[in-house]
C-alpha cells in the first residue's frame, strides 16, 4: 500500500494546503496572467509558496497545475513537460515526508451532449496531463473543483490507465448539485463505483455552506473525505476581492466536519497559509465517527448526471423499464434501422412518466449497428430523461461505447457465463464503474432448479472476483423462466433471490415478462410473482411500468415491506382506489403501449 | 414398546385371520342367533375357530366381540364380562407366541347430527368393552368395518383412555368413500391425526375392489396399513352365499398389496382358514416399498367427515374463512344471543361458495355461552357444509365441546403462551387428534422482531412436545401485525413464516386483515401482503374469502407455486380476465358483506 493511501486510513487528520494565486500574485504573478503560465516561467516562486504551506502544516501540498490540460494551456506548450516539471517542483520542497497532490482541473469545455468534446477526447487529455505529473513524482492526483460528472469520470479514467497512484476528485456545489446537475451523494456513488481513493468537496462559499453537501454525502460514504472550502464569502473591498472568514473562524468552522468523520481537510479561494496552520491546530485528530460512518455493506447504485438508483434490501425496487426494445414492435425496428430514435425517446418519455426509475436500452434488430446506436441513444436519453440507464446488448464495443457516453454509471445487461464474455466486459465495468447484471447461463442449458442456478452464480461471481471487480459492481438476475413450461421455476427463481440476499449479499433482478408466457391473465401473474419476489429480497425488475397491477403490486410492497416512510407515498396515490374498479394513480396512467405489442 | 408394535415394524407380512362367523356355523351357530349370543355360551366352539386360524398360519387372531357394546349386546348382559370372556378364550389359544386384536364394531347407531347418539355416549360405550378386552388380554384394539368417521374416532378416544396398548382402526370403503362420505385418504389423515398404531381397511368386496382404496390411502400413510378384504363378490348359489375367491386367486390378488407396501394382510367375509393358509404362502415378506411409502415428514391436515385440508408446502394455500364472528356485525351478534345460528350458517355458504376451504367459527360476543353455541355450531355446520372447521374460542370448555362434536380433525384456534392455557387444551388436541394453531404471544406484550417472535415460537413449540403433542398437530400463526404503526412487523412475519419451514418444519398461517388497519385501499395491501407471504411458505391464511383481489392472487400464486398442475385452475377462472376491470371467475363473486363491516 501507498504511504499516502497509509496516511488517508491513519489517525491524524490529513491537512490539505490552501489557495495557490494569492501566493503568486505576492510573487509577481499579474492579473490575467494563468498560474500556469506563471509558474511555468518562475518556478521559485511556486516553490516557495509550496514551503510556505509546508511551513504552515501541511501534509499535503497540490502542484500547481490546475489548469494543465492542452485545453488550458494551449497548443504552444508541452503538456506533459509542464505538468512534469511543476510537480518536480512540489516534489523537491515535499521532500519524503510529506505528500504532493497532482491537481487536475476541468478543461472549461463541456463534453458531450451537454458540448462538443467527446468522452474519449477529454481521456486523452487527461491522460498526458497525468503522464507529467506521475514523472514529476506525484503521490496522487486531485481532481479538484469539477463540476460536471462525465469530465469527472473522465479524469478517473484516464488516471487508472497512466498509472497505478491514488486519485480523489473534488467537486463543487451550489445549491444542492453541481453545476451540470449533479446531486452530492450522486457523486459520491459514481465516484465509489470506480473505486476512487479520495473523495472531496471544494470550492463554493465558506464551511457553514458546505455542511448540507457533506451531510448528503455521508451515508453513502465508503471512502475518504477531504473537504476545502473558501475562507468564507467574498466581498469587494477598495477593488480588490476579499473572504471574509479570518483564519481562526475558518479553522473553527472546520472542525464540524471532523466531528462528523471528516479525516482531511484544507482550504480554497482566501486561504492562506495562516488559515492551513489554524486548521492544524483545530483539527489534530480524526473523531470517533471517521470510521463509522464508512458502510461495511454496499449496495449496488446506478446513476445517471441527477441521480441514483439504489439496489438494496433497504431501497424501494428499481423498476427498469424494458420497452426500448425493437421485439415484437414493428415501427421502433424500423425507425432503429433507420438510424431513427424519435420513438425511442418516446418511449423513454412514457415510461419515466409510469414510474420507471431506469430504462433499459435495447436497440437489437437486423439491420441495426448497435454499436453506433447504442451510444446515441444514450447521449439522446442523458440530455432529455434524469433516470439512470441500462445497456442492454449482446455486442461488448456497443457496451463499451455506451459506457464512455454515458456521464454516470449506467448498468450493463448482461455479463452471462458465455465463452470469453466475463473476460471481455468485466474490465470494461471496472474501468467505468458501472454495475452490470450477472445471467446465470453456462453452455446452453437453462438452469430451472435453484441448485443448477446457485452453482452457476457462484463460479460466475468467484470469475468476477478474480478479474478484479469489486463485489458493489455485482448484480444477479435470478431467471424468471416461463412457469407453464417449468413449473418448478418460478419457485427456484424465489430461493435463487434469497441466496442472493443470504449467501452473498448481492442484489437481485429478474426480466418478469417471461414468467407467464403462454397464460393467460399475464398482468395479474406477473405483478404476483413480482410481489413473491420483492418480499423474498428482490432488488429490480425489468418490466413494462405501464401496468397498472404492476404498479399497485409495488406500491403496496414498499409500505409493507417499510419501506415507504408513514406510508405516504401509498396514500398519496391509493387514498381513493377501491377494489375491482382499479383506480389508478396519475403516475401510472400512461401506460401506452400504442401499436405495440407486449412482450 | 410392546411386542405387537415390533412385529408391525418388522420384515415379515403380518397374517391376520378370516371371517369367524362361518366356521361358528359349522360348530352350531344358527341363522338370527349373533356370534356374540353363541360364543358367550359356547366359548369352545369360538376357541376352534381360533385355533384353525392359527393352524393355517394367522399371526393375529381377532376375539368374538365384533358386536360386543351395549347397543349390540343388549342390557341384560355384562359387556365388560363379556368382552374379558371372549378375549381370555382367544388368549388362551394364542399363547405368547401369537396375537389377540380384540374386535370393536360399529354400534348400530350414528352419531350426532347423523343420527340422536352424543359422542361421548359413544365413548362410554366403547369404554366398558375396551376394559373387559383388555382385562382379558388382548395385544390391541382394533376397531372393524366402521363406515363413520365420528364413530371410529370415539373407538380410538375410548381405547386411549382405558389403555396404553395399540390401536388399530379399519373403515369399509364402497364407491371412493365409507358409508357417510368420508374418502380413504380423509379416513387416514383423520387416523394419524389420532395417532393410531394401525390404519386398515376391511370387508367391501375381494381385493381387486380395494385398490383404488388403498392407493388413495397410500400418499399420506405414515402407519402400518392392513388390508382384509371379502372373498371376493358374494353369490346366491342354492339359497346360500358363496363368495367368488378361493384360496389361491385370493392370495395371489393380495400379493399386489404387499407389493405396494402393506405389511399386514388378512381376510373378512368368505374367507377361511385355507385362504389365510394362502396368504402365508403368498406373501411372506414386506416388499421393499413397505418402508418407503411412509413420508418422513408429514404436513399438517385438518379433516372434515368429507375430506381434508393440506397445511404444507406443496398444497394449496388453505383459506380459512374468517367471517363467522360477531365482531363489527350487529344483526350476527343479535342471532348469536339469541342462540339462533341461521346468519351464521348463511354465513358459512357464502364464503364456501367464495373458495373458503376452512372455516373459523367464533361466536365470542357478551350474553353469548360459547360452550353451548360452538359445538351446536359445529353440528348444524358438519351437516350443510363439507369443509373442516376451525374452533376459534377462548373458552376452553367450548374448544373441548367443539372437539367432541365435530366428526374429523378440526383445527383450534389458537394457544398462547398465556398461563395455564397450553397444560388446558394441548392434551384436549392430543386426545381428539386436533391441529392447533400456535400464537406466539406470551405476557402481553407483541412481539414485533422477528427475534423475539421465533424465540416465544420456540419455546412454545418445546413446551407442546413435552406435553406429548406429535408435530403434526402444530401450526404457528406467523402474526401479522400493523403496518402502520409498527412498520417492521410485515418483513419480521414474513421472516417468522421462513423460519417456520428452515427451522421447524412447521406450517405457518396468519390473520391478514390486521396488517393494513388505518390504512386506504385495504383489500390491495391484504392482497399484496397475501402474495408475499405465500411466495415465503405461507401455509394457510384466515380472511375474507369474498375479496376479488385476494382470490386473484391465490389462483395466480398457486400456478407460480407449481401446485396448479397445468395451470388447471387458474385457465378455467381466468383465461377471460383483463387487467384493470377485474372479471372475476363465478366461485368468487360471492363476495356478500352485505350489512357487516369488513374487519
Ligand atoms: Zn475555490
Ligand atoms: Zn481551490
Ligand atoms: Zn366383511
Amino acid at each position: 500500500m501507498s504511504a499516502f493511501r497509509k496516511a488517508l486510513q491513519g489517525n491524524k487528520v490529513l491537512i490539505f494546503d490552501g489557495a495557490m494565486g494569492t501566493l503568486l500574485q505576492s510573487r509577481g504573478l499579474v492579473p490575467g496572467q494563468s498560474p500556469e503560465q506563471f509558474g511555468r516561467s518562475n518556478p521559485e516562486a511556486v516553490a516557495a509558496a509550496h514551503r510556505d504551506y509546508l511551513e504552515a502544516g501541511a501534509d499535503v501540498i497540490t502542484t500547481n497545475t490546475f489548469g494543465g490540460t492542452a485545453y488550458k494551456l494551449g497548443t504552444d506548450i508541452d503538456v506533459r513537460a509542464f505538468n512534469a516539471q511543476m510537480a518536480a517542483v512540489a516534489r523537491k520542497e515535499a521532500g519524503d515526508k510529506h505528500f504532493v497532490a497532482g491537481s487536475v482541473g476541468p478543461t472549461g469545455h463541456m463534453v458531450r451532449p451537454l458540448g462538443n468534446v467527446g468522452f474519449t477526447d477529454l481521456v486523452q487529455a487527461f491522460r498526458t496531463q497525468i503522464r507529467g505529473l506521475v514523472e514529476g513524482g506525484v503521490d496522487c492526483i486531485l481532481a479538484e473543483t469539477h463540476f460536471d460528472l462525465a469530465e469527472a469520470k473522465a479524469v478517473v479514467v484516464a488516471a487508472r490507465q497512466e498509472c497505478d497512484l491514488p486519485v480523489g476528485v473534488s467537486m463543487t456545489f451550489e445549491g444542492g448539485c453541481s453545476l451540470t446537475g449533479t446531486p452530492p451523494h450522486c457523486f459520491v456513488d459514481t465516484m465509489q463505483n470506480l473505486d476512487v481513493d479520495l473523495l472531496a468537496t471544494n470550492c463554493s462559499a465558506g464551511p457553514e455552506q458546505l455542511v448540507e453537501v457533506v451531510r448528503d454525502m455521508l451515508p453513502r460514504l465508503q471512502t475518504p473525505l477531504l473537504v476545502e472550502p473558501n475562507a468564507g464569502l467574498p466581498e469587494l473591498i477598495d477593488g480588490e476581492t476579499v473572504f471574509n472568514l479570518g483564519p481562526e473562524a475558518f479553522a473553527q468552522q472546520m472542525r464540524q466536519f471532523v466531528e462528523l468523520g471528516v479525516g482531511c481537510v484544507g482550504g480554497c479561494c482566501g486561504t492562506s497559509p495562516d488559515h492551513i496552520r489554524a486548521l492544524g491546530r483545530e483539527c489534530p485528530e480524526k473523531s470517533a465517527a471517521a470510521n463509522s460512518v464508512f458502510s461495511p455493506c454496499p449496495p449496488v447504485v446506478v446513476t445517471s448526471r441527477f441521480g441514483s438508483v439504489t439496489l438494496g434490501p433497504k431501497s424501494p425496487l428499481a423498476l427498469i423499464g424494458e420497452r426500448i426494445n425493437p421485439t415484437g414492435k414493428k415501427d421502433l425496428t424500423a425507425e432503429l434501422q433507420a438510424g431513427e430514435l424519435q420513438r425511442a425517446c418516446a418511449l423513454a418519455a412514457e415510461q419515466v412518466q409510469a414510474g420507471a426509475t431506469v430504462l433499459d436500452i435495447n436497440v437489437g434488430a437486423p439491420l441495426v449497428e448497435e454499436s453506433q446506436l447504442i451510444p446515441e441513444l444514450v447521449l439522446e436519453l442523458s440530455r432529455r430523461q434524469q433516470v439512470p440507464l441500462c445497456l442492454d446488448s449482446a455486442d461488448p464495443d456497443a457496451i463499451e461505447l455506451g459506457l464512455q457516453a454515458a456521464p454516470g454509471s449506467p448498468l450493463v445487461n448482461s455479463i452471462s457465463g458465455e465463452e470469453g464474455k466475463m473476460e471481455r466486459l468485466a474490465p470494461l465495468c471496472v474501468r467505468y464503474g458501472a454495475p452490470f447484471i450477472l445471467l446465470p447461463l453456462e453452455g446452453g442449458a437453462l438452469p430451472v432448479s435453484a441448485e443448477s442456478r446457485l452453482s452457476i452464480i457462484q463460479r460466475l461471481i468467484d470469475k468476477a472476483l478474480a478479474l478484479g471487480v469489486p463485489k458493489r459492481l455485482i448484480v444477479v438476475d435470478a431467471l424468471a423462466l416461463t412457469v407453464s413450461s417449468k413449473p418448478e421455476a418460478a419457485r427456484a427463481c424465489l430461493e435463487t433471490i434469497r441466496a442472493c440476499q443470504e449467501r452473498w449479499a448481492v442484489p437481485s433482478v429478474l426480466g418478469l415478462s417471461n414468467i407467464s408466457f403462454g397464460l393467460p391473465a399475464r398482468e395479474l401473474l406477473n405483478s404476483t410473482f413480482l410481489t413473491m419476489a420483492t418480499g423474498a429480497g428482490l432488488s429490480g425488475c425489468i418490466a413494462n411500468p405501464g401496468s397498472v397491477r404492476l404498479q399497485e403490486a409495488l406500491a403496496a410492497s414498499e409500505v409493507l415491506l417499510g419501506r415507504d416512510p408513514q406510508a405516504q407515498h401509498f396514500i398519496q396515490g391509493y387514498a381513493e382506489w377501491t377494489p375491482g374498479t382499479g383506480a389508478v394513480p396519475a403516475r401510472a396512467t400512461a401506460s401506452g403501449g400504442g401499436e405495440e405489442e407486449r412482450t
